[in-house]
C-alpha cells in the first residue's frame, strides 16, 4: 500500500492509497472558500447520550447528476474533490462534516437548559472513495482493491485514534438511495467521534459483565456457538465467519467476525485482511442477488474505543452489515416501537435469512 | 365515556368508546379463520435487549384502496374490522399482531445459541380508530373527540397493565406513508409488551440516579427549566407545556409534559385530559402547517412500566412527538451513525425549530 498526502485548496486533507507507487501531485485548481462548520453536541439527560447538531449540513450536495459527481476524478474541463485524473482509493475530509474542528467560547449548557451540557461538535468526518469508477460498487471491486480499502480503513483508524480528544473511530458505508445516500459514487465514510458511541459503550459494558459472571469472552463465545451450530452461518473461510446473529434486529443482517481476536482494524494482520476482503465480497454478492430490487445496506465496523478512551478489554472487532429491505417490494421502517420505545420488531427470522443467503452462494 | 365490548368472528375483542350511550350490537358477519400468530422474542446478549420476531406479518395488508379500508365502518355490501355502521372511537385486537398469545413448548434458547434466550412473543397489539371518517386525521378531530381518544388510551392502559405478564403499555400513532404507515385511515396503536421497553428502562435508571445525586425529579427539573427559559416552548396551557427538548434528536421533535406529575395515562384527571387534547391539537396543527409536503410523524406516549413491573418511582408521563421530515423536500434517514453506532446527528437546531413552530400559531 502506497500513501500520498495532499491538501485541497480550502485546506482539507486528501490521502491517496495506491496499489503501486504513483505520483499524486495534481494541484486542486479550485478556489474553494474555507468552510466554517460549527457543530455542537448536547447531552441528553434522559437517555444519557450525546446528540450532534450540524444544521449547516441542510445545504449539502444532494444526488447530483453523474456528470457532476464530486467523487469522480478531475478532468481538464471539470474539477472535483479529487484533483488527480485517476485514483485507486482516495480519502478526504468531508466538505460538509457533521463533526467540526475545535471552536471555543461556548457556554457550558444549552441556553436556559442547565441539565443539557453543551460542547463543540469536535471530531472529524472523512469520505472514502473505493474506486474512480462511478458506476461500480463495493460488491464489484476485485479482491485486491477491497484489500486496499481495508488497508485504508486501518491506516485512517490508526491516525484518527491518535488524534487529541478522539474516543471512537467508525468506518462505515451507507449504500443505496433507500437508505438516504446522497451520492451514487461508490464510497464510504469515517467518523472520528469525541465520545464512545452508545452502541459500543453498551456492548463493552455487557462484555465486561459477562467476563465477570462467566469468565469468558462474550463475542468469542457467540462466535464459537455459531460456528458449532452452523444454522445461521452464511459463509466462512480460514480467518472469518459471516453469520446472521440469532438475535438479528434488521430484516437482513450479517455479522462478520475474525476467528483470531483483534480489537480494531489496525490490529488485523495480512492474512486476516485478505480473508476479510474475500469473505465480505462474497457476502455482499449474496445481498445483491437476494432481490431483483436494489439492496440498500449499512456496513458498520464495530471497533473498540480508542486507546485514550480506555482499555479495549474484551472487544472483538466485527462488521455489522444490515439492510432495511424486508421483501422484494417492501422496506422496514423504524416506526413507533423501534424509534419510540427502542423495541425492534423483525418481520424475518434469522435461520430463514441465513438459509436464503447460503443458497445464493 | 361509554364503553361497549364485543367480539369479532375470529374471537378478537373490539371495544367501542362513545360520546353518548349507543347500542353497539352489530354482529361480525364475516367467517374469519382464527389466526395463529406465533411470535417469538429473543434476547440480544450484546445490547441486552429483547428483539421480537413476527415473521407472519410479512403478508399483512399493505395500503389497500380507500374503498377496501378495513378500519371504515361496515356497510351492507362490505364487512370491515368494525361491524358497526358508524362509530366514535373503536379499539380492537390487531389481526396481524407483532405480539401474540402465550404459546408453550419453546426451548430455552434459540437453536444452537446458548447465549440467546428464547421466549414466546407474548403480549397484545391493538388498533385504535380515532374516527369513522376515512379522510380525517388526528389533527382535524374536534377537541371532544380528541378527549375521547385520551379516555380510550387511559382505559386500555389500565386494563392492559392489569394483564398477567405485561410490563409496559405503549400508546402511539405512526402517521404518514413516509414513515411506513400501511393504512391511511386515522388510527393509532397500542402495544402491551412483556418487558420494560429499552427507552423507558434507560430513562427510569437515569431518573433514579438523578434523584440520588441531585435530590430532585429529572423530568420535573427539565420541565421547570423549559418553562422558565421559554426559548424552546412551542405552546402551553394551564395544565401542559409543549417544548422542543434542548437535546432533541429528531429534525422536528416536541415533548408534551403535564405540569402536575402523573406516571401514566390512567393517572390523568379530567382537567389534564381536556387540556392535553387542546394543546396536542394545537401542536399537531403547527406540524401540519410547517411544510407544504405532508408531515409524517410518530406520536409516542412515554408511560411508566406497569405496576407489576416495579415502582413507577419518579416517572413523569409525557408525549414525544417527532418527525423525520427535515426540510420541505427532504427526510432524515437513520443511516450509519444513528443505526450503526447510536449517535444521532441532527440537521436542525432546537431553538430554531421551536421558533418556527411558535410562529405557526
Amino acid at each position: 500500500m502506497f500513501r500520498t498526502r495532499r491538501t485541497l485548496s480550502d485546506g482539507r486533507e486528501i490521502i491517496y492509497y495506491d496499489h503501486a507507487p504513483t505520483a499524486r501531485d495534481a494541484a486542486d485548481r479550485r478556489d474553494l472558500p474555507t468552510t466554517a462548520t460549527l457543530s455542537q453536541r448536547r447531552f441528553d439527560p434522559l437517555l444519557g447520550e450525546w446528540v450532534v447538531y450540524a444544521s449547516h449540513r441542510q445545504t449539502r450536495t444532494f444526488l447530483p447528476p453523474a456528470d457532476q459527481c464530486p467523487l469522480c476524478p478531475s478532468t481538464p474541463g471539470r474539477d472535483t474533490e479529487i484533483p488527480e485524473s485517476d485514483y485507486d482509493v482516495a480519502v478526504f475530509e468531508n466538505r460538509f462534516p457533521s463533526l467540526s474542528p475545535r471552536h471555543a467560547d461556548l457556554p457550558p449548557h444549552a441556553a436556559g437548559a442547565p441539565l443539557t451540557p453543551l460542547r463543540d461538535g469536535y471530531g472529524r468526518c472523512e469520505v472514502v472513495c473505493f474506486t474512480s469508477d462511478h458506476n461500480s460498487s463495493f460488491a464489484r471491486l476485485d479482491p485486491k482493491r477491497a484489500r486496499l480499502v481495508v488497508d485504508a480503513w486501518a491506516d485512517r483508524t490508526a491516525e484518527l485514534s491518535a488524534m487529541e480528544g478522539i474516543s471512537q473511530v467508525f468506518c462505515f458505508e451507507n449504500h443505496g438511495e433507500d437508505i438516504g445516500v446522497t451520492l451514487a459514487h461508490p464510497h464510504g465514510q469515517i467518523y472520528a467521534y469525541p465520545f464512545v458511541a452508545p452502541r459500543v459503550a453498551t456492548i463493552a459494558g455487557r462484555a465486561a459483565e459477562y467476563r465477570q459472571s462467566h469468565g469468558g469472552n462474550l463475542f468469542g463465545d457467540i462466535l464459537v456457538a455459531e460456528q458449532a451450530s452452523g444454522a445461521r452461518v452464511v459463509a466462512a473461510n480460514e480467518e472469518w465467519t459471516a453469520f446472521v446473529p440469532p438475535f438479528a434486529r434488521w430484516p437482513y443482517e450479517v455479522q462478520l467476525y475474525p476467528h483470531r481476536r483483534v480489537s480494531d482494524l489496525p490490529g488485523l494482520d495480512d492474512a486476516q485482511r485478505d480473508a476479510f476482503a474475500a469473505l465480505y465480497l462474497d457476502v455482499l454478492g449474496r445481498f445483491e442477488r437476494r432481490f431483483a430490487a436494489p439492496m440498500p445496506y449499512i456496513a458498520a465496523w464495530n471497533q473498540a474505543p480508542t486507546p485514550r478512551a480506555g482499555a479495549s478489554g474484551d472487544w472483538w472487532l466485527h462488521m455489522q452489515l444490515f439492510s432495511i429491505r424486508r421483501a422484494a417490494d417492501k422496506l422496514k421502517y423504524l416506526a413507533g416501537s423501534e424509534s419510540g420505545m427502542g423495541v425492534f420488531i423483525s418481520d424475518t427470522d434469522p435461520e430463514t435469512v441465513a438459509a436464503e443467503l447460503r443458497d445464493l452462494g
